[in-house]
Order: C-alpha cells, then structure tokens, then sequence
C-alpha cells in the first residue's frame, strides 16, 4: 500500500541526525525530490516556502530540524547552546503562525533542553533525536486511530469531498482527513471523492488527487467554487478536512476555504468532519477570534506559479462553466424594467406581462 | 470615463458589415487585442473559446456575426439563402448552451430573414444590419437602465462582492452585475470591491479586476474560497453578480460558483443582486433543473493556461492562507482519542481532561 510504503518517512533525519530530508512538496506532482535540509536559514524556509505543509507534518520536521540544529549549535559552553535552542526555537515558531503543531513539537523539543542539568553535548542531542522519533511515532499511531473512528462515520460507496491536504504528505502515514479513504480502500471499500484543488496554493489538485490516486481512490478534481454544485447533483456523504488549529468552543482554523464549504454542507445537510490529532486542541483559545490568520504575499494569487499540469495524468476532472442559485437566495433580480423581489413566481410573470 | 469610451464598441462591424471586431478576452489583462472574424468557424470558436462571453456580449456579438455571415452567404438563389442563414442560426446557439441571450439574439435575426417576401440581398443585409445595431443599442439603454436601479440599492462607502464578469466586457457600456459600481464611482461614490477570481478561467482577475482598476473603482482580488473569511471580517453590504439565465421561478443560472457565494451571503445575512437584462429571463424553463449547464474540458481546470499575471499590476490581493469555521457547522471533530460531536466546549474539555 502506498500510503503505508511510500510516505512513511515523507520527513526523517539523515546525516546522523545533523539534517532533515523532506519531499519538497512545492514540487509535486510532477517531480518526486528530496531535498536536505541543514541550516537555520533552510529549515526555516522549508516550513514558511511551504516546502513541507500540514500541521501535523511541520510538528515533525520541526522535532527533526530542532535536533538537527542542536547538532551544529555551538558548543564553547551549556549557556551559549540553550541561548541558541532557544533561537532557534523561537526562529521555526514564527515561520507561520495559524497551526498550533509547530509551537507544540518545538516547546516539547525546547523542554528536553530545559530539563538538562550539565553540560553533555551527546546525550543532549541524543535525548532530542529521540524526541523527535517519538513524536513522528506517535503520529503515526494517532493518524491510524484517527483514520479507525474517522471511517466509521462514513459508508461503503459514498461520495466525499475533500479540501486542501490532509494526507500522509502533511502528517506521517494514512493523514488524517485522508485518513479514513486510505483505511476503508485497503479494506476494499469504494469511495467517490471530489477534491476542491484549494486556490491559490493548489494543494487539492496537486497533493490530495496525487495520494489519492497513487492508493486507487476514486478522485475527480474540482474547483473550489463547484462544491456547491457537487453537492447538489452528486450524491455527498460527507466532507473531510484537517485542520491546523481548534479553539475550546469548537471552532476549527484551517485551509482558507474550509469555512464556506462548512456554510455550504450545513445548507445541503451533508456533515462536515474535521480530523485532527488532540495535539490540535487549543484549549488556550476560547474561539476562533483568538487564531490569528496568516496572510501571505498576493503574488501567490496574481502569479500562476504552477506552469505544468496542477494534478496527475490520470486524474479525470469535473468542469461545469454554470451552476443554479436557487430563488431562495437571491435577495433580488435587477433589470431593465424594475426590480423583482420575491416571490418571484409572481414578481417575473409581471415583469413579462408588461412587456 | 472609460467604462462609456473604451468599451462601448467592445464589439462592432467593419468592412461594411461583412466582418465582426471584437476586443480578445482571453488576451487581457495583459494585451489589449482587437480580433476580425469573418467565417462561421471564425465565430463559432469566438463564443466557444470565450473571446468574446459574458451573456449580453455573446447576443450582441451573434447578431453582428449573423449579419456579416449574411454579407457572406450564397447569393444564387432566396431558398439557398435562407437554408444556410439557417444553418448559421443553428450552429452559433450551439456554440454555448447555457445563456439564452445567444439563442434570443440569433431568433431575431432569423426572424428579419424569415420576414422577407422576396429576394432583395442588399435590402436583407441592411435589415440585418441594422438589427444587429438595434441589439447593441438596447444594450446599452439596458444596462445603463439595470444600473440605475441597481445603485439604489447600494451605499456610499459599502464593501461588495463580485463574482465572474458582468462588466461592459461582458454586455456594452456600464454592464450589468459592474454597472452600479461604475455608475455610481461616475457620481463620486465609493465602493470597496472584492472581486472573486473565478476559477477555472479568471474571469473575475482577468476582466473585473482590469474594468474597475481602469475605471478609479477600489478593487482586491480574491481567491473564490475567500469570500466566506471576506463577509465575516469585513464589512460587505452586498453580493453582485450578472446571469446567464432565470427560470420562472427565480432559480438563476451563473458562472459556476454563484450558488456556493448565494448559500455563503445568506448565511452572513450578505444580500445578493442578480443583474439582468429582461432577456435573460425565460419564463419557458420552470426553474433551474431545466437549465442545461454546460460542462467544458478538464484540461481548463488541470493547466495553469494564464501565465502572465493574472490581474493587472495596481491591483491589490487579499491573501489569507486560513479561515474559522464557526463550531455550528462542525458536524463531528475527530481525533485519535475519539469523536467529540456538539456541544463542544463540553466534549473538548471532556477530551482533554481524559489525557
């Protein structure tokens, strides 16, 4: 299964710890490289570059680029290393801001320093090695958990929606709102997924329907915008989605985009099911108010970064040009001869009876 | 002004009727290209590959082209004339099936054709001609008409939201979804306008973004998925959009996206305006479900075909890379600890004592 095989080590440590090896994910899917990673400088970059995305999956890399900069960190005295941990802390913490994951594995990494009494370069960076391991097995072993309750509230033959990446490329294996599709396949279970491909950064189209379509999901690629439309005409189940950060109310920040496929599920009943590990529970957060957003350059918008096809060769697409407003929601229909308000029904019939 | 100068002969006939000048749509921002068409191929792909699109354009277009067809057509005997008019008739309005404003445009310059007693080819094509230039100039009463009533609803200062392209681009001078904003910005109000980028083919950044830019109007591009985060952070007083098609019960047929935007005002108390000629409306269809929606190639959707910025340089993107979906839309948060369900300021806290 590729989803087990292939993506297991999506990030790991290389060099005997002093590097972290990534799948630059800007790349896919058309090039399949692995980039290292060494300096500050590169570590930093690989999260804010988005080179390695998914909340769960930059807690990961952050363990494994924590260590590996220990490695290298200065050594003249146990002082001048924790004032540089903390450095480096407090650098990777700012490279995006929303997910909670990264502030989370690096306090974690930050504490085994803290909790060092003397000065021992080798078992302090063996102590972090480790730490980073753990934390990469116990997601692994959480997104298995997650992907079991998760496929339990879907059924054999129905149709999902997914947005952004939530797969084994942003967490270690399965993912998480991927999670469940994975599982229920290795279990001989058919799914007819619809992923939005998540303008302006495409991680639908060039992650989600590449995982997908490598385990044998059944994938059609979509717009954003045609959710609405999909849910509609096709027969929807469910709509599946990660997130990056949930407040004590319940209230979940994730993928720009997410909040108005929720609007859109609510209004044709299809449940909305966010997947995260518990590590994603802020429960310092009282609402969503309290998640700042990150707001990124408008090159990313303006500039069609992505030359060559957004999604794989075989991933079939779902083009509609048109989809149908139902009267219900139109506050009014302005023409040349007046203003029709509802009931429309009647509204229209006058405005043609005075032709 | 430039929405009254530059655009007001967005399409018209030259070479004495015989040929039909059209602005390049898919050309701009970034190269403002004048394109001849003189054969019925020529003009099918025109509409079929959106060079020129947007409703009332495309039946303004079709009876320019129908015209310059006719100055073309077989002149050996009134029957053969009649018999390919009529074969041009039928395959324009199938260059695209949704709007009804290119069927509407091409059955009255069938009916000028069918209205002949006798063979007069010089007096057939002045009648056309003129036809053609009477569909033109109703469009322009027209929308300078829906503009009127349109900017009645809308406030000085007020934040919109825009989907697709209603423009004079898409119609003749003022548009019709833009005409209350160019209208108004005339008589020294302002709007700050989100203008949704319109995957799969940009329309919104490629054509909205320019008109208004063009015209002095306050315009930031956005990514479709965005408008849900727009309407909750700032302050927007209404959705504008043009249409394709209205059913008699109100249901409408626009850009794909429209009902996704509609169901997102409505839960945002946001009102949404459909702007139309009386045209657009086709009490023959009882609501939406009769509409044929048109469904185009994928490879629009998979290929990044707009290399070239995709709005021009003074504009302003809004770029958040995350949204908050409100708790009440959450259906199930799904952990490796197990499935909290509302309410969740109990069920989270409940998880996180578990720990």
């Amino acid at each position: 299964m590729n989803a087990k095989t292939e993506y297991c080590e999506n990030v790991h440590a290389i060099e005997g710890g002093a590097a972290v090896e990534i799948i630059d994910q800007t790349l896919l899917p058309n090039s399949l490289t692995y980039v290292t990673l060494r300096t500050l400088d590169e570590c930093y970059d690989a999260i804010a570059r988005l080179q390695v995305r998914g909340a769960p999956a930059i807690g990961i890399f952050a363990g494994y680029a924590f260590a590996a900069l220990a490695h290298r960190a200065p050594d003249d005295s146990f002082a001048a290393f924790k004032t540089y941990m903390s450095h480096v802390h407090d650098r990777l913490v700012s490279a995006r801001p929303t997910a909670v994951n990264l502030a989370w594995a690096l306090d974690r990494m930050m504490g085994i320093v803290d909790a060092q009494s003397k000065e021992n370069a080798i078992a302090i960076c063996c102590a972090l090695d480790e730490e980073a391991q753990m934390i990469q097995r116990e997601d692994v072993a959480m997104c298995h958990s997650i992907s079991e309750y998760g496929l339990s509230l879907l059924k054999d033959g129905m149709g999902i929606i997914t947005h952004c990446n939530a797969g084994p490329l942003a967490t270690s294996r399965y993912g998480t709102g991927l999670g469940p599709l994975l599982l229920g396949t290795e279990r001989g279970m058919h799914f007819k997924v619809f992923s939005d491909e998540t303008r302006p950064l495409l991680q639908g189209a060039r992650l989600t329907t590449y995982e997908l379509e490598k385990a044998g999901v059944d994938v059609t690629l979509i717009c954003d915008n045609m959710a609405s439309l999909v849910m509609d005409r096709m027969s929807i189940g469910a709509c599946l989605v990660g997130c990056d950060r949930v407040a004590a109310n319940g209230d979940v920040a994730n993928k720009i985009g997410t909040s108005g496929l929720a609007i859109i599920a609510a209004h044709y009943h299809v449940p909305l099911y966010v997947m995260c590990p518990s590590s994603t529970i802020d429960m310092t957060c009282a609402s969503g108010a309290d998640i700042p957003i990150e707001l990124r350059n408008g090159d990313e918008i303006k500039t069609m970064f992505y030359n060559a096809p957004t999604a794989p060769d075989a991933v079939p697409c779902y083009n509609p040009s048109f989809d149908i407003t139902d009267h219900s929601l139109v506050s009014a229909i302005v023409t040349e001869r007046g203003i029709c308000r509802p009931p429309y029904s009647e509204s229209l019939r006058g405005l043609a009876e005075k032709k």
